[in-house]
């Protein structure tokens, strides 16, 4: 399954900028950053879970925004990519 | 056909601050602000070809990122919204 992460971190205080940190560390654990708050992952229904249990625990619901999408049919078209890119193809062969 | 629209705009330029603007309106004119940088719209295939035709304009190619998702089967496990939630539900009827 194709998510998308997209994260809005209040971090006007030492808090919120330890959420942030936090936060951009569980979806780097999970995928790949695209944009400075968003993140593409590959994960099955198990990983899923994690993600956003992980990203539950870490939120201040009244100040921050996580939005997830699941995309399940991803193809070609799902993506409309314009200007710099920085995200890597998950079917490329990752070299460690 | 919904779409999530994200995107991370260079602005420590005037012209790149003017360009944010740009793209936001944009945005607006086709869906609804979700978080600082990510808009959720519903639209048909030719707004959408609009839609991104209008950002490649505005876009600074190799400065600014707009990634456009398109979620073809969009249902209530689509999305998970975690924290503060400033989205609209398109099915309800807008009061105009």
């Amino acid at each position: 399954m194709y998510v998308v992460v997209a994260y809005d971190i209040r971090t006007d205080t030492k808090a919120g900028q330890k959420r942030l940190r936090r936060i951009a560390q569980v979806c780097v654990n999970h995928g790949q950053r695209v944009q400075k708050s968003v993140f593409e992952c590959q994960v099955d229904e198990l990983q899923f879970a994690d993600l956003v249990r992980q990203l539950r625990d870490v939120i201040h619901p009244a100040e921050d925004s996580i939005r997830i999408y699941r995309v399940h049919d991803f193809s070609k078209r799902t993506l409309v990519s314009l200007g710099r890119e920085i995200g890597i193809d998950f079917e490329e062969p990752m070299i460690l």
